[in-house]
């Protein structure tokens, strides 16, 4: 839902690993642009944007602004966007998921990030400057240098979160220009008719053997909440999309890989509006929202451009109105009189939809079972295939694709397949395109990143895979980046504790050797929703973990220029089983719910440990009891046996015992001779 | 300097353990206030208040004010506190190191945390009402319970921290009730002559061999920060007294324990003033800080009272004033305009003090051999005199201070020993009185958390004793604490990781089985300056951990009403051996420094791993390299003998180990038979 991106110390940290776009892993000089050439160089990936920019100029001069920002995000906050709110790539050229752009009436530049530079100065012609750094503050510096004092920032409401807006406006602070809300977007004014229509797709109700409980427990659930909050709010407003299509139990087709909808939740304690383009929803949706009409189990449904002028009105009353900061833009926040507002950094619904329930569980782990069989079976096909040289990144992300396809209640992938050979698995979040597709060979590793949507629920899995023989390093590297992986999932810690204060046992092994990776190493994830589920994960922005979360555990390691690996499941937060137990709650642990071996010819078994080798036997006989039947039920006999090949229990061997027992033999093999001399 | 306590959940989580105020652990109901009676009971701890509250009253009605705050802290956020800046106690009775009291016309509280509810109902009288919380928002509401609309709040904004004076300000924002600072502090004015003077004792310079740098070149180091900023600050404001110490290499008796004096500096990059009373200064350090005089490295003596007037006749220039928000009164921040300011958490001076050079590194370390030698002497003496039933909490504190005293450089201790006896070491911070002692005895575990102030360096250590037969549950719970220790000791992490990423592998063995803990892991540790030195340490508020940092290391395990356990090192940061890199510093890893055994009665090396094992035979080595020489030049053998009995390597004999040793002892004697019947 929000940008998953952390930087530190210049390094992208980014909260899972499978967002991407198509990117070229290298980029010859004449596939980027050359402004400084007389006529300047544009390669013919360049989008010609001179008639875009004077038409906004023109909306800048006619709303009596000096410069106009224009930010890459839509009125939600979404992870992914709708190609309608793609204004930045549409006002750029540039269509990178992250960026910002700004334009003055004589210039106009992009800021983005390192992963993106090369894309942009592809994509981009010489009317756009590129600033390769993503700071507020020197997107701030620039306009003081480019905009006059006296002179006016328009910036769309709409399309920012709260502390994004403060940010921009401290920037500007005392320098005597100022920061105006401009709540006509003028990219989409001067867009016009070729701006993508709004979605018209159907907004269908989710069967409830799918789903968790009813809407009507889900909303009686968070309005105790609202009775026994000390603050007593008197409504709860939703904007980020997940919201209100897991409180509802609705989904829809608006965003790519979510299978969410565009609207807004206001939900009081005596009423419910939803506001949504009402003519989307199928009969059977309006159907189940309207049972409970006239009533406070009535969901009453407005137009989804309606939403502010409600909220405005309904603050004008002896109202608190509870809302989740992180998501919420500033458009909407700043028509809340302050002393109305109760903020949270995540709104209550945000927080129950993350605490999964026993059924919700159930249907996770059910749909990681059919999607182990889809990528098991994925494996055995490029066992095959790849020492042929019949496979290219493109064409086995589009085969896995196809194989998630053909499971029950698929709805296709969660994400854009990862999928990625030698030095371009180096780039943590590459996904190839058909026409920089590398083929995979024996003699590199490549790394698969992929996930499902399912009615039952959602998946993502990375897998790393070598067909041939690995370098001394690949090998330890690999293992120890499984070592973590199993380290986190088989720690035990206290309810409530901060994942950021653990997932360093993820990089232990490691850092042991003094390597490392530059990612996050987790995030929540939903059922049928976001591979991305906020809040939960291992930054010090998400909450505690607590029974019933899912997240991904998701280690790497990345050698620029040569290869990458990475483990990925997903678990679920359980109750550990402890000898003792300290505070009032049971002690958690991670029950791994991604359900497919990883690559034998990669592990060195001789750097596990006795503990670390148990575990790994353990998740491989549960892997054979859940995912053994579901292949042979599925007919799949050649990935059945595959299957038990792969997960044949691990035997340490090691130096002193291999020693033991040699010199066992010796003895025994000299009380022998001695006992048949002695009987000769 | 600052409170370092964290409430978790409603835990403590104290930044270290050492801080404590004599306590009870346990107090019969003859001991506490009883309010509701009639007449009132009071115990004899109880102080009487009426006189001070009249007298107080009068205050605040000639100030025209309707409720008055009282903190507990001084105008430096000192750990410890003079006696002259007990302005609560003095008010209320109650010595506790936290807590806020608040007086109005008619009534009187006291906020204060769990750790000292018993505390308060002995020394307090009835006029004060006890709250058992410390949350600003609840003091607020409290204040808009009792202070009617229109009211005026009264506070010294030179006693409180910047956030805190937001705290209130936020808490009665929009209720009609003003706060206002009152620079005069009223309760120093009807405390008038019965308030103790101020220090009136030397302020003397540090001999060149106890420093690290010449002050010049500290100064010199920090203009040179100064100058490459990127905001390009003209002067740096030091409030910590620390810091201010650190950068002269001046030392004074000012406050308990922490030898440091009553002081402010103002660096510019031209000129260096510093307000303190300078009667007090030797000669010697006089003509230290004058040698330079006139010119940049002069420092220019002003008195201590004068600094808010000064910095804000400074700030009326073109200047920007670099300051660490979170230890400037807003008192002082608030002469200074908002533009003018460069605030960071942590003054480059701070920073730099946190980070110690080849020198200050060696001077830590020599002082923590002869530290060793003062703990072993006193365990030696402890396992002599406990089974006789010769020595009590009170008298083991007051035996080991005598130790340290003897010992060269030495200046005392560097906070009140803590020395606890069964149950009160389930007290995390339980400090001995001579009217509550407990003996020690074989049948009970003892915890010693104690250390020295010597010229090279302060000391900080924790052992935790058992002279009979321990449980199996303190045997398996002080060799997790044990384990954790060592993993945390020997954990190889990279450059600039934050402490509280990594501060749970201190725990990992304890949560294993279901044990935890609620306090902090560790905090920084100063050259002859405060065992409590920030802002290093694993906590969120913690700066990254870099080469040269000093941290003590501090895991434990208390079980209410039975006993407790910590083991405490302090360690130094240094750069780890590592096969590969990643990035471009080194990896580091921790130099413990502290140098004396454990109980081998209370370990259960069948716990440990191999590697943990080998840890910490090689931490034995080092110590009897180390304070072994030391031990024989001060000619004390017996503690020699006791140094080499109980750092004896450890070693593992497994179940599978041993059964192998077995079968090859059996075989041997077989072959031997065999031979010898051959032979015959």
């Amino acid at each position: 839902m929000h940008s998953s991106q952390w930087i530190i110390a210049g390094v992208f940290l980014l909260q899972g690993c499978t967002m991407g776009q198509p990117q070229q892993a290298t980029s010859p000089r004449t596939e980027i642009r050359n402004c400084s050439m007389n006529p300047p160089y544009l390669p013919p990936t360049a989008i010609e944007t001179t008639a875009r920019l004077t038409a906004l100029r023109g909306a800048l001069r006619a709303n009596g602004i000096n410069a106009y920002i224009v930010p890459a995000t839509d009125p939600h906050m979404s992870e992914y966007i709708a190609e309608r709110d793609s204004r930045l790539g549409w006002v750029t050229g540039f269509t990178g998921s992250a960026g910002t752009g700004v334009v003055t009436l004589d210039r106009a530049s992009l800021w983005t990030d390192s992963r993106y530079w090369t894309q942009a100065e592809r994509q981009m012609d010489c009317n756009w400057e590129l600033q390769r750094t993503i700071w507020i503050k020197s997107i701030g510096l620039w306009i003081l240098e480019a905009v006059p004092p006296g002179g006016n920032v328009g910036l769309d409401p709409f399309l920012v979160s709260i502390d994004t807006w403060n940010s921009y406006r401290e920037a500007l602070h005392g320098s005597g220009r100022t920061l105006l809300p401009i709540e006509t977007n003028l990219v989409d004014q001067v867009w016009g008719d070729q701006r993508p229509p709004p979605a018209s797709s159907k907004i269908y109700s989710l069967p409830s053997e799918f789903t968790g409980n009813s809407w009507q427990e889900k909303v009686a659930g968070i309005r105790q909440q609202m009775e026994q909050h000390i603050q007593s709010p008197t409504a709860v407003l939703l904007s980020g999309l997940e919201e209100t299509a897991w409180l509802f139990n609705l989904r829809g087709d608006d965003i790519p890989y979510n299978p969410v909808f565009y609207s807004y939740t206001l939900l009081t304690s005596t009423d419910i509006r939803l506001f949504v383009n009402e003519t989307r929803l199928t009969a059977e949706a309006r159907q189940s929202l309207q049972t409970g009409c006239p009533g406070p189990l009535c969901v009453e449904l407005q137009e989804y451009g309606q939403v502010r002028a409600h909220i405005r009105d309904y603050a004008q009353g002896n109202v608190t109105i509870w809302l989740g900061t992180e998501y919420t833009t500033y458009g909407l926040y700043s028509v809340i009189p302050q002393e109305k507002l109760l903020e949270d950094s995540y709104s209550p619904v945000m927080i129950a939809k993350a605490v999964k329930n026993a059924k919700e569980q159930e249907l996770l782990r059910a749909a990681h079972v059919r999607d182990a069989v889809a990528v098991i079976q994925y494996l055995l096909w490029l066992e095959k295939m790849v020492p042929q040289g019949l496979v290219d990144e493109f064409s086995g992300a589009r085969h896995v694709d196809a194989l998630r396809w053909a499971q029950e209640h698929s709805h296709g992938p969660s994400f854009e397949s990862i999928s990625a050979s030698g030095l371009n698995a180096a780039l943590a979040h590459y996904s190839p395109s058909n026409v920089s597709s590398q083929k995979l060979s024996v003699d590199e590793m490549y790394l698969s990143d992929t996930g499902g949507q399912y009615l039952d629920g959602t998946t993502d899995i990375t897998r790393t895979m070598h067909w041939g023989v690995p370098t001394p390093l690949q090998k330890e590297a690999y293992t120890r980046v499984l070592m973590g992986n199993i380290d986190l999932s088989r720690l035990i810690f206290p309810a409530d504790t901060a994942g950021r204060t653990v997932e360093s046992f993820a990089r232990q092994a490691l850092w042991e050797v003094g390597l490392n990776y530059g990612h996050g190493t987790g995030h929540g994830i939903g059922n049928f929703l976001s591979v991305h589920e906020w809040p939960v994960g291992f930054q010090s922005n998400n909450i505690p973990l607590t029974k019933g979360m899912f997240t991904s555990i998701e280690p790497g390691y990345y050698r620029d220029g040569e290869f990458g690996i990475r483990i990925e499941n997903v678990a679920l937060v359980v109750e550990a089983q402890t000898e003792y137990q300290t505070g009032e709650k049971p002690f958690l642990t991670f029950e791994v719910v991604s359900l497919v071996p990883y690559d034998r010819n990669l592990i060195d078994i001789s750097l596990l440990s006795q503990e670390q080798i148990q575990y790994l036997n353990t998740y491989y006989k549960t892997i054979r009891e859940r995912v053994g039947p579901e292949l042979q039920s599925q007919q799949l006999e050649e990935e059945y046996h595959w299957l038990q090949r792969n997960t044949e229990p691990f035997r340490r061997s090691s130096a002193s015992t291999t020693a033991t027992t040699l010199s066992m033999l010796a003895i025994t093999s000299l009380v022998s001779t001695l006992l048949t001399e002695l009987q000769a």
